[in-house]
């Protein structure tokens, strides 16, 4: 068997994702069992971030294995210039899987060629996040039960959002659904708002802009609102990566189209049944 | 069961102290049993303290559970300006328990009305540390075999210092408790030496002074002295929270009064207590 | 039972040495297998170190204990100056082993004299790291099969690399052992190339030097060449504790003389070995 990689969601391939979110909502009705008893996952985060790394350390801990690795490489043989080559070498001898995050574009892609133990992309810089698309097509299943027919309503940053990206291209292997992607700053998302099954609302990635002022302006333009939120039709969801900024008041949580917080819930069962794939559990 | 969440020792009762001091008296007789086996301790700590992270990190480990969290928010989505509840709502989804550590007064309690799990406050600033209160309870009881009928002198920076204020408030809950609170910038504590069966020795408080001079001042009129100590009456002990800085003086550490390093090998069987409890084991 | 550190290279008796080494070679060969269930393994880092933290990490996982420590001291008790015979009293509560790393010459030592359990030296600033010269050893075994009867050459920052002086002093337990220490900016290692069964290229110590002058005039002069390579004997290897600069260029990977990635894996199994030891497994 050939070595098992996620480094980005333009491979997958739809009986694949079925699998995962079979699995991953097998875990949210019955629990986790112990499938990965004596193996080490290994979380090695070149650039921090606490929900990714917490939600994989989780899952890993939920099916009995244990968990290394690292997330500040200040003062390291890493931050005093190893070649991510060198340290994904030395990592490979550490633990049975490496999850990866690195700020520079291709560098899940160049560890899956050096490693000798699967790799998943928890994210290389502006580029992939494949677990993110996973985790939001289970929201979605698990919002509508179904992955075909639906009308989506993608706002936010989209020219830079990977995460708008990627879910956009991943949809695509599903039947008849219907995308609208706005960017608030350019269009209004009003007149679609009724129309969508599933609104996904994404906050400005600031990090991408050297002139603040723009951010300031975007992040102004910027705010789905209570009223919005009435528009919407009967059943149809909100959903977000978070964390979220202005982009989605407070004032919204309580509300039924409010399906943001069951989505951070998800994170864990579908890493999860990801960490059972690359180790070879099914 | 409501979740037990323990945010204050303002509402500690006695019975409920005894069974936390009964149990963790136990883990020291008989050593540790897996009662935590598949449970996950999140040890969430917005400020570092290496001290009462690995107690409860320990205390973990040592009943069968595993643990996740972090003790360095720099570079993350909490350091950008999420808000508490939306952390404490992520969080939630990681582990059966949140400890949790952060510099605002009154976090500890925001976080247990957002959580769906049991919060364990390990200090909201100046305010509260409850299970530091428990260890102080059960040094005593180790030190003189008894809660009741004893009498106390806290010596420190006594305005400041929310070790003394809380052990303070939680032995009135006991008999015969007779407690003397000195600030020895202000008073000397000579007259009380021979007749405390207990002294608690706390450092300045130089992380809520602006003012240098007032530290420095405070630290050169305060220290615990070996011809303090041969003051105190037969079988009397000298604890304290640690770390130290000048007012316990090393030439203190051999004598049969220093009771300070017993203390800190109370914090994982009474953390371990309190884990057992919030997670509903009795 | 008198307690076992691991302080220092220079206690190594060569019938303990062979007995870790054999240990070792019996993980490599056979697996791990769970030897410490309910130990808890402490790593205490107060100067970062990924490759030998990890390292010992993992060890403690493959043998079924559990790990805690800290990697980062900034803004706890331990910056603000507690004093290390604290720190390690506070630790010995925590862990069932030591493992410390520390910036001072000596402080290693220090530890042992006050821990209530084993400690094992990570490194004490430039004195001693006693696990590397046991994976140093395990790895000229592996390489030629023996450590008796073989030829050395070492090349690099002679006067302060740690790693060649502890390597030196401990080789000279065994018998007939010849060994050639060169600093390639003061003598040309050419003509002992086609010699030695075993060449250790090791690194400029630049933390050394104030002189970013010298440190750079010591790199341009030293870069280990593949045709350096091509007059090595039939055998012989290439051996280094990594990470490397340009002292050894990536040219050289794919080469059979380059051992210094097999060395790389053979971090774990040894310190396995060393934890086992100093738990009294054996």
């Amino acid at each position: 068997m050939n070595t098992r990689h996620i480094i980005t969601s333009e491979t997958f391939a739809r009986p694949w994702i079925e699998q995962i979110i079979n699995r991953a909502e097998q875990f949210m009705q019955d629990g986790f069992v112990h499938t990965l008893p004596n193996k080490i996952i290994g979380t090695y985060f070149f650039e921090p971030s606490t929900r990714t790394r917490l939600s994989f350390t989780t899952a890993g801990y939920r099916l009995g294995a244990e968990v290394v690795g690292f997330d500040n490489v200040a003062g390291t043989s890493i931050a005093k210039g190893e070649s991510l080559e060198d340290t994904i070498r030395m990592v490979s001898n550490y633990s049975d899987v490496i999850i990866m995050r690195h700020p520079e574009t291709g560098s899940a892609k160049r560890a899956a060629d050096i490693a000798t133990v699967p790799v998943i992309n928890a994210g290389d810089g502006a580029n992939q996040h494949p677990s993110q698309t996973l985790l939001d097509l289970v929201t979605i299943k698990q919002a509508l039960g179904r992955l075909d027919d639906f009308k989506i309503l993608m706002i936010g940053d989209i020219e830079y959002s990977r995460v708008v990206h990627s879910l956009a291209d991943t949809l695509k292997l599903f039947n008849n659904v219907e995308q609208v992607l706005i960017n608030p700053m350019k269009e209004s998302y009003q007149p679609y708002l009724a129309d969508a099954d599933i609104i996904l609302v994404t906050r400005v990635q600031h990090e991408r802009y050297s002139d603040a002022q723009a951010v300031a302006e975007f992040k102004e333009s910027y705010c789905f609102s209570v009223a919005d939120a009435q528009q919407m039709k009967s059943g149809a969801k909100i959903i977000s990566p978070l964390p979220r900024l202005s982009e989605l008041p407070t004032t919204l949580d309580l509300l039924p189209q409010a399906y943001y917080f069951q989505q951070a819930a998800f994170g864990v069962p579908v890493r999860a049944a990801l960490l059972e794939y690359v180790l070879g559990v099914w």
